[in-house]
C-alpha cells in the first residue's frame, strides 16, 4: 500500500504513449528512448544475444579498433590508374559501393560509365558507350575490390589519375580518383563535353603537376591536416575548405619550388583554389587506409567499409574481409539546388561514407555547425549527431579531435552490434546526384544507413562465432 | 500572514549571501548576479542615470550602429607608411594606444620604438636609438590619430609598409602594419639583428611583391573573408589560420598572374603560409574602417575604439571624436610559453582590440572554440564570452553570422552606457609581450577592459548632453 501513499518517480522505457498517460495524470515520468534490438526483428535479435559481451568478439574489437586508431596514411604520390591501382588492365571500370551489373546501375552510375568509356576512346559517342558497357566486353567492379574508394558514382577507368595513400603500419596502399569540383561532373553522371574535357586536363595536367610538387614535398602525413581542419569547421567530407585550404598551402611553395611551367603552377592553383570539395578525396583515400589497417581480425564485429553503389547499401565487417553484406539504398534528405526535389534524386550512392565508417563525416559534424547551411538542419543536429554515433562505436579518435565537444576524439569504429542492440543507424553526409544520367549534382543531405546490413552482418558473425 | 504558510519562491538579486542562507534554511532560491552600476560608484551612477532611455542618445546610437553595420571595407593597396599615412614626414613614429611619452612607455613599446629607429638607419645601435628616443626629436603618435592601427606595441614607422583598407560608404581609409609573425617580433617588443633584416625584407621584397598581385586582384572586399573565416572556426583576432588561408587562396593566382619573379613569389607565399597571424593586421584595418565609419555622431554613446599603450588602455565614443578616455591597463591571464609567467608579462598592450570594438575577436569567440588552446579556458567559456558580449552592446552585426549560436549575428556595438550599468566589461583575447624590451612574445590569454574608462566616458557624455 505504501506505493499509492508516497510519491512516484517513474521512468518508462521504449513506447512513449506509457508516458504520456502518467503525465496527464500528473505524475512525474522520465521517458527514456527505447526500442527492442533489431527493431524488432526476433531472429536477429537472437543471433544478436549470442554476441553480446562474448569475449572472443571484444577481444578481436580491441585489436582491430587499436590497428584502425593507430593507422599513419600519407599521401605518397600520384598517378594514373592502370601504373598504380593493381588488376587495372584492359577494359576495367571501377564503381562505387558493392558489385552491381551494369544493367542494374543508377543513371548517375550509368552515365559515368559512359563518360568513362569516352574519356578513354573505347567508344566515339554515348549511343556506342552504352553499347559496349552492355556488350560484358567492360570488366566492371567495386573501387573496394581494387583499394581505392571514389565519391558519388566512383568511376576510375585506366586513364584516370589517382592518388596513392600509403598506410605506415601495415605497408598498405589505398588509391582515389581526383576531386572535379561541384555541378556537373562526372562523379554526378554528368558526361557531356566540358566534363570529358576537364577530365582529359585532370589527367594531362594536373596530375603531372601535382606529381612534381609531392615529389618535393615527400610524403603527406594526412591525419595532422584532418585533425586541424576539424578545428577549423571541416568534418572532411562535404565540407573540405580548411582542408583543401591547408593542403594547398603546403603544394604551392612545393609546386613554386619544382620546375613545372608557371602558366601550369597557375592553372593547377586556380583548380583547386576554387574547389573547396577538392580534400575530399584524400580524406577518402586516407580513411581507406585507416581502415584496411583494421581489416581481416576474426571474430571482430567492427565495420570496415560502408558503401553505396545507387541501389544497394552494402558494409564489410573486419572480420569477414572483402564479404559485402547489404540492404537497399535509402534517400537522402537534404537541400536541393533551385528547381529540383527530393522526386528528382537518386539513392545513396558513393565510396564516401568511408569517411563516416572512419569516424568522421558525420559522426565529426559537432566540429563543422556551419555544415547545415550545405546539408540542412541546425547547428544542434550536428552536435546531436556526433552525440548519437558515441551509441554505436568502440570508441574514440584521440588524434581528430572535437573543439565543441571539449576536445573529446570523435565517435569511431562502428560495432555492427551495437547499431543491431539501438536501432540508431550511423549517419552520413552526402551529395545528391540526380536519377537521371548526365544531369549531375542537385543537392547536399544527410541520410541513415539501412539496418538490414547490419542485421544480416550480426547474423553471418553470430553464426561464423558459433561454429568455431 | 499568509506569506509564512505558503510556499515561497525567492529571487535575490546581488549579494550571493542572501541567497546561501536561504537555500540553508531549505527554502528554494533563484540568485540573479546584479550589482549596482558603476561598480557602486554612486556619482558615476547619477551620470549615468541622465543618459538612460535619453532619446538623443537612442537615436545617435541608431546612427552610429547603422553606419559601422553598413560599412564596406574593401583592401585597396599597399605601399609606405610615408607615402600613404597622412603626416609622416619626418621622424614620426606611431605607436599603439593612447598618446604616451617615451620615458612612460612600457618595455616592449619602448623596444619597438628603438627598432623602428634602428630599421630607419636614424641610430647606428640601440643606446643611440635610445638617446634619440628620450631627445625629443622624434614625433610620437597614436597610430589612431592617423587613421592607423598596429598591433601590440603597433609602432610604425616611415619607411614601413602598410595596407590600405577603403571604407566605400564614407570614402575613408584605415591603415595598419604588416604581421611579421609570432615570437621574437617588433611588435612584442624584441628588435635584435632579424627582427630588423625581416622589417628590411618586408619593405623591399613583400611590399612590392603583394602590390603587384593586389593590382591584378583588385579591391578585395574583406568583409566576406572574414565572415568565412568566422565558419571555419577564427574570431579574426587571435585566431586568423582560417582567414590568411582564404586571403592566400585569392593571392596566389594574381601573384602568378603578375609579372613578379618566381622566387620572389615563392618567398612570398612560404611568408605568409608559415605565419598564421598573418591576417590579422587586415582584420584590424577593416574594424578600424568600419568603426570609423560611426565617428562623430552627437551624443552617441558607441564605442569606436579600445587601444593600449602598455600603461593605459584608453576608448573612444562616437559623440567625442578622437578624445580619449583611459584607466590603468590591466594584466592578461593566459597560457605563457615555457619558461614564463604573469610576472614577466607587460600590461594589455596594442591597438588589436579594435577587433572587439567591432564585434569580433572576444566578441566573437563563440565562432572559436578551438582559440582556447592558444589563450586558456574551455571551450564553453567562448560561447559564455559571446553571451556576455550582448548585454553591452547595441545589435547584432549580420554580416558575421556565428553558426554555434544558430548562426546569430556577432554581439557589436559596445555602448558604454551598459558597459557601466552592467558592470560587464569588454573581454578581448590578446597576445602577451615580455614586460622587457627586447625578448618578444610570451603567451596569449585574455582580459578585460577597465571600467574606468567607460565610466569617465560616460560622464563626460552625460555632461554634453545636458550642456546641449
Amino acid at each position: 500500500m505504501s506505493l499509492f501513499d508516497s510519491k512516484l518517480s517513474v521512468v518508462n522505457v521504449g513506447l512513449g504513449s506509457f508516458a504520456e498517460a502518467i503525465a496527464a495524470a500528473g505524475g512525474e515520468v522520465t521517458a527514456l528512448a527505447w526500442a527492442p534490438p533489431a527493431e524488432g526483428d526476433r531472429a536477429a535479435g537472437l543471433e544478436l544475444g549470442r554476441l553480446v559481451n562474448e569475449p572472443r568478439v571484444e577481444a578481436a574489437n580491441r585489436i582491430a579498433f587499436a590497428a584502425y586508431r593507430e593507422a599513419q596514411p600519407v599521401l605518397e604520390g600520384i598517378g594514373l590508374a592502370r601504373e598504380l591501382v593493381p588488376r587495372m588492365g584492359g577494359r576495367t571500370i571501377l564503381h562505387a559501393g558493392p558489385p552491381i551489373a551494369w544493367e542494374r546501375m543508377c543513371g548517375p552510375m550509368q552515365g559515368a560509365v559512359v563518360g568513362a568509356i569516352l574519356f578513354e576512346g573505347w567508344a566515339r559517342d554515348a549511343g556506342g558507350a552504352e553499347r559496349l558497357a552492355a556488350s560484358g566486353e567492360i570488366a566492371f567492379a567495386p573501387c573496394h575490390h581494387h583499394g581505392a574508394v571514389g565519391p558519388m558514382a566512383g568511376v576510375i577507368s585506366p586513364s584516370m589519375p589517382v592518388w596513392a595513400v600509403r598506410e605506415r603500419a601495415t605497408g598498405g596502399l589505398a588509391f582515389s580518383n581526383l576531386n572535379e569540383g561541384l555541378g556537373k561532373a562526372l562523379r554526378f553522371g554528368a558526361q557531356g563535353r566540358e566534363v570529358i574535357e576537364r577530365l582529359r586536363w585532370m589527367a594531362k595536367t594536373l596530375r603531372p603537376t601535382l606529381a612534381a610538387g609531392l615529389a618535393l614535398l615527400g610524403p603527406l602525413e594526412l591525419k595532422p591536416i584532418m585533425a586541424q581542419a576539424l578545428h577549423m569547421g571541416d568534418e572532411v567530407h562535404n565540407r573540405n575548405a580548411a582542408a583543401t585550404a591547408l593542403l594547398l598551402k603546403q603544394l604551392v611553395p612545393a609546386l613554386l619550388g619544382s620546375k613545372v611551367g608557371r602558366r601550369q603552377v597557375a592553372a593547377t592553383v586556380a583548380f583547386i583554389a576554387g574547389n573547396d570539395h577538392f580534400f575530399l578525396n584524400l580524406s577518402m583515400a586516407a580513411c581507406k587506409a585507416m581502415l584496411d589497417a583494421a581489416r581481416g581480425v576474426a571474430d571482430s564485429s567492427m565495420v570496415t567499409a560502408m558503401a553505396r553503389n545507387g541501389v544497394e547499401f552494402g558494409i564489410q565487417l573486419s572480420a569477414f574481409g572483402g564479404r559485402w553484406f547489404t540492404a537497399p539504398a535509402p534517400l537522402v534528405e537534404g537541400l536541393f539546388f533551385p528547381g529540383y526535389s527530393v522526386a528528382d534524386a537518386a539513392p545513396d550512392l558513393g565510396d564516401s561514407a568511408i569517411t563516416e565508417t572512419a569516424g568522421l563525416g558525420g559522426f565529426a559534424m559537432a566540429a563543422a555547425p556551419a555544415i547545415v547551411k550545405f546539408v540542412g538542419g541546425a547547428p544542434a543536429d550536428a552536435v546531436a549527431n556526433t552525440r548519437a554515433m558515441e551509441h554505436i562505436t568502440l570508441g574514440r579518435n584521440e588524434a581528430f579531435t572535437l573543439p565543441a565537444l571539449d576536445f573529446a576524439g570523435t565517435p569511431a569504429g562502428i560495432d555492427a552490434r551495437k547499431v543491431v542492440d539501438t536501432g540508431l543507424r550511423p549517419v552520413i553526409n552526402t551529395g545528391i546526384a540526380h536519377r537521371r544520367a548526365g544531369i549531375g549534382q542537385i543537392g547536399a543531405g544527410i541520410t541513415h544507413a539501412p539496418l538490414g546490413c547490419f542485421t544480416a552482418a550480426v547474423t553471418a558473425l553470430a553464426e561464423a562465432v558459433a561454429a568455431e
